[in-house]
Order: structure tokens, then sequence, then C-alpha cells
């Protein structure tokens, strides 16, 4: 199999992700974010994505641009209020920057840090909820990227529900393919990324959120930039952004949003990763490597793997001789150390994930490696320390 | 004359600008900024930009995501250090930018409005920097988007070094093309875009500082995102930015920039934009039209022209007129009233500027309207209300 010149490398990360040739077109155009065509667009793509959290006609979705974090940051600004105070959950380093931010702009807060390769339970946030009850506002994400793990927001949504509290979450690694529907889990404002399941270019990040929250929230940010509501009223009012918007990520957006409801919508694209994610994780398991997490908890997005128990082995060897076949991959990021991680995301087929396989294999192979699976003492003392 | 169709329309606008082939293509690739292709352009990127400004081995380049508003938000909470006060100068609405970001964000500072149309003077600067003796920082826009007014950075840089003051400069429509010597003015910290004078695509900033006032401004930001410290330490050691990156206005940016060196630098820039604008201006003076500023202020990013006085003349129709016809114009954004803009950067040819003025003119002639100039009494009055 060859790759399409113009998608070599395959990205075999969380994102950016490979993106398919209608966004790369789509990006070709030059245009002025005030023409009627880009409004429409950006109408449309807001609808859809409304649409797809189940939020139509009582929430509204934001663009916002920049890093899909910017838009946490802004999150946070926004939504709490002075006064409020808010628990962040964390099991990750996508956690870990949510908790970073709140540190740096002083904003009252606690933190549930719970063991890194499996979801945290009821018990530990009924406990959090209980222990903190000044809390205002929860915050999660929803998959933690630099693992894999879905993290429970059906359950984390239940207890701020009983315990009245809002809900913030992070769903910049799962919205697209995994089911959210925020009406019903009552979220109260959500991030997501155009880039990851979306699969559109980064750079343009949005907020869906509850209207009514939003409107409550006019005069909270300590930060214009970060101020969703004067975002939302700008884009609202004038179909424009408040500063000058970065026009061809808009486009690649919305060619992306155009691309994922003829796939079939969310539940289509969860199929297609969840194929890729099959694919690569028996390859990989008869080539004898071992996933850091319970396949029940495990997002199709990306896959965590135990690196090789073998004096040969190099990661910095591996990812060049991916590199050079054409795929690119990336290093654990995690407090869980020898781990490498592989993305199932992007516009990839089912054949680039087997190839990928073959290829680690052909690596390793020539770098002597010949063990591939971590060793059986080192596996105890890990599982040991995940818990 | 022709235009080519991934180049329709001509965005005659201040920003986002029409953008050439090469930069087209290189947004064409996907790839993850580990890559040390994306590593070597992000380097390079950030060398040629500090060699514009003349802060090699005294300064440094930051590559900020998002727009360059954030970026002045940015450098506004980096630089200027707890107990610090900011005199904000404006004429204009990026002017006012800041200080409603200053105001936001709760910063200490004075505001020095000026009048829209003209420079301020030398004794209106000094003025407000001895009465307001407690400042610390100086922020300015060096060329005023909203007018195409250029502010004088280097009397102001003067007036900084006699007063022992820090000079922060919004330079974000003007750099790329105007020259700036960030190390003779001792400019602390200047933003710009990879769009406007760059020619790039919109969706990433540059941050160019002193490298000393840098290393000074660790832990001042009270925003993990906005902390151009913390991301110039993450840049500066591994070649990637801490968030997920606008990976394809990366590449955008760095074809943009290797255009610029082959066109000449800032120098060739300016002379093909000034030849954009005096063909314009000109084109326009004939017809009748009056520009807003005198020609001595008036940078050739951007001209503004007094709208007709005439019964018959509508912006919008002539808007639409325009677009219909394949150029995006944008309306005035000034205090003063009844005024458009007509943008002279990006990719196009002088022959665009010919041809845009005469679309004018028949655009205006097909709607009625006679007179293409202002009433003698209404500009009089405007001259007035502009002193």
């Amino acid at each position: 199999m060859e790759h399409d010149a113009k998608h070599k490398p395959w990205l075999l990360i969380p994102g950016p992700v490979s993106i398919c040739d209608a966004v790369h077109r789509a990006m070709l155009e030059d245009h002025s974010a005030g023409e009627p065509e880009m409004i429409a667009a950006l109408r449309a793509a807001r609808g859809y994505l409304a649409e797809l959290a189940n939020a139509v006609g009582w929430g509204t979705a934001i663009p916002f641009p920049g890093s899909a974090t910017y838009a946490n940051e802004a999150v946070i600004r926004t939504f709490v209020p002075q006064g409020g105070r808010l628990l962040v959950h964390t099991n990750g380093a996508y956690g870990d920057w949510l908790v970073a931010m709140c540190r740096r702009m002083e904003m009252p807060h606690e933190v549930l840090r719970t063991a890194p390769a499996r979801p945290p339970s009821h018990d530990e946030f009924c406990r959090a909820l209980t222990v903190n009850s000044d809390i205002t506002h929860v915050m999660m994400v929803h998959v933690e990227t630099s693992s894999g793990l879905i993290n429970p927001i059906e359950m984390v949504a239940e207890l701020c529900r009983s315990h009245r509290k809002a809900l913030l979450v992070d769903a910049v690694a799962s919205f697209g393919a995994l089911p959210i529907d925020m009406r019903k889990l009552n979220i109260e404002a959500l991030v997501l990324s155009s880039n990851k399941c979306v699969e559109g270019p980064p750079g343009l990040a949005w907020v869906i959120c509850d209207r009514a929250a939003l409107d409550r929230s006019a005069g909270n940010a300590s930060s214009l930039s970060f101020d969703l509501w004067d975002q939302h009223e700008t884009v609202d009012r004038t179909g424009c952004f408040r500063f000058t918007p970065p026009t061809h990520a808009i486009r690649g957006a919305y060619a992306a949003l155009q691309v994922h409801q003829e796939e079939g919508g969310s539940a289509a694209r969860l199929r297609r990763y969840r194929t890729n994610w099959l694919r690569l994780v028996g390859d990989m398991r008869r080539l004898g490597f071992e996933s850091l997490l319970a396949d029940a908890h495990a997002a199709p997005i990306v896959a965590t793997f135990h690196e090789p128990h073998d004096e040969h082995y190099d990661f910095r060897k591996m990812y060049d001789g991916m590199a050079a076949n054409g795929f690119i991959i990336v290093p654990g990021r995690l407090a869980v150390p020898d781990t490498f991680r592989i993305g199932c995301i992007g516009a990839l087929p089912e054949q680039a994930m087997s190839l990928a396989v073959r290829t680690i294999r052909d690596v390793l192979n020539d770098m002597g490696v010949r063990r591939f699976g971590p060793l059986e003492r080192r596996q105890a003392e890990t599982a040991e320390q995940l818990m």
C-alpha cells in the first residue's frame, strides 16, 4: 500500500491528526470573515455542533480561536463567577493542565487526583463533593489523551445533579466520536477542538454551553480575550469574530463537519475509530505488546503500550524508524514510565493500522529487539503503582 | 485581467489578506509539531523574525497561537509586573482594544487618548509621562488599522528612554513592511501577526522581545495560556509548543517568511505596498474621492476614504457590487463617521488596485451616484472634529 503523497506522513498521534482532501481543499481559498458565505458556514457549523451535543434550542456553540487549552481557560474564567469554587478532577497530563490553569489565575479550587490507569470511582467523587461542600463547579477531562482513558462523565453528571454543582467538561479528545448528550447530562459548558475527532485543522476550538448559564456569565471573565460571553455576543449578532479570525481554520472546520455528517455523524466515526483501535491493539498483542488500560476503559482514540523490555529498545530509534516509513508516533505522557502511544483517529484507513504494526515489528527487529512485551515482574510493579 | 480562481475574491482589507500559492501549498500537508522538519522550520522562522526586528543576539521571537489580540494581552500580562503601571495610548479601534483589555484584567493603567486622524504629538506624550510619574510601561499601536495612521514609535521610544519607561508595541499591521529596529528603539516587546504584512494565514501571532526582560518576567502572568515566559521556555527547549499547535498555520507562516525573504525583506515589501497605495489613492482621487489622512501620516497598509456625499450612495450596495466582482472591502471603524477602507497589503498586484478603483466607479455609477467626493461643508466639519 502506498501513502498518498499529500498525506505523508500519517499521523498516528492524538492530534494534530491527518485530515482529508476535502478539508485541505477548503483551506486553499482566502476569504474575509464578513463574506455572506463565511457567515453562513459559521452558522451551519455552530448549528451542527449543537446538534451533535443535543444542545439545540437549549445551548449554543461558540467558536474560539487558538488551542483548545485556551478554550478550557476561557470556560473556567467565564462560567465560574466571583465567589465560585471549582473542583478539578485529574488523572493525567490534561487534567493537570486544568489544575495548573486554576493555580495561575488564582481561581479558588480543589483538586481531586485519582490513579492514572483506571476511571475515578463513584466514591472518590462523592467524597470530594461532600468534603468540599462550598464547591460550585466541577471540571473534568472526558478522554485523557495522555493515556486514552475514558473518564465517566455520566456518573459525575449524576452526582453533580444530586449535589447541585455545575459541570464543565474538557471533551477535546472525545467530541465527534464518543456520544455526549449535554442536555441529558446537564453539562454547563464543554470544550472541543476542530481537530481531533472532528478531523479539521488545529487552531480553532469551540465551546458548547447552556445558553442560560452563558447569559448569567456576563462580566465574569477577568480577561477580554477569554470572555466567552463577549465572543458569543459578537458572533451571534454579526456572524463575525471580535478579532481577526483564523479564516482557513474556520473553512477547514466547516468542511470537516460536512464530512463528519456525510460519514454518519459521531456514531459512524466511533465505529471507524473502534475498527482502527481493534486492528491496532489486536495486531500489537499478537506481537507480544501489552496495553496499559483494561479494554473496558480504553477510548478508541489513542492506545498506550508498555515499551518492550529489551536492552536494544530505544524509543527515539523506534520513532525515527517509523518516521522514515511515513508514520509519526508519540512517547507516553504519563506518570507511568516506559510507555508509548499510537493514535487511531484522523483520516486513516484500517489498513494504515496494520501497516503501522508491521512497520513497528520490522523497525524493532532491525534494532535487535527480540522481546516485545514487558517483563512479568515489571508488569506486576506497574500494576501496583497504578492502583 | 482575470482573477486566479484560487485567489477569488481578492481581499482589499487589512487582514486576513490574500496569500500566495506557495503558502497555500505549504498548508496542504499534515505534520506533527515534533517532526524534525517542523522544529527546524519553527527555529528558522523565529530567527528570521528576530533578524527583521534587529533583535538577533539581544531578543527572541516567540510563536503564539491565536489572534494577535491574544498576544497583546499576553504581552501586558507577561511584561508588566506586580506593582507596574501601564500608559496605553489610543487613537483608534485597536488602541481601544488595549484599553479594554487592561480594564478587564484590572491592570493598573492610564489612558492617553489623542485625535484619530493625526499622530500624537511629542507634547501630548511628554505630558502624559510627566503627570503619571508612576508609569512603568508604555504600550501603543504602531499602525492603527482602523484608519491607516502611522503612530510615531521612534519619538515615543526616545521619550521612554529619557523617562526610563519600558515600551511595548502592537506592530500587528506594520511588521514585515515598515522598518522597526527594536534594539535601537529599545522596545521591550512587540506583537506581530503571521497574516498582515507577513502574508501568511491568520491564526498564529508572534512576540519578539528583549531576552533579558523576558527572563525577568517569570511568574508575572496570572494566566497559564497567556504566559509568554512559559511558552518561550517550552519552545526554546523542545522546539514544540505547550499545547497542540496550529500546524498548518505554522507551515504557512514559515512559507510566507521564505517568500518575504526572497522578495527582499521588509524594504521590498514596503515598496510594493507603497506602489499599491499610490495607485489606489491616485486613482481614487482622480474619481473625486478624498482620503481621511494627510499622506505624510498614512501607512501604505490600508487607506480610509470619505464616503461620497450622494443620496444614492449606500455602503452595503457598494460592498455587494464589489464582492460580485471579486473584491472584498471593509467599512470604516473609526470615530469619524461616513468613511470606508481599502487595504493595499497581501499578495495583490498593482493592477488589482486599478481594477478595484474602476470597479468602484462602475458600481457607484450603477447605483446612480454622481458625486464621489464629500461635501465641502462636511469636510470642514470633519476636519474640526478630528483636530
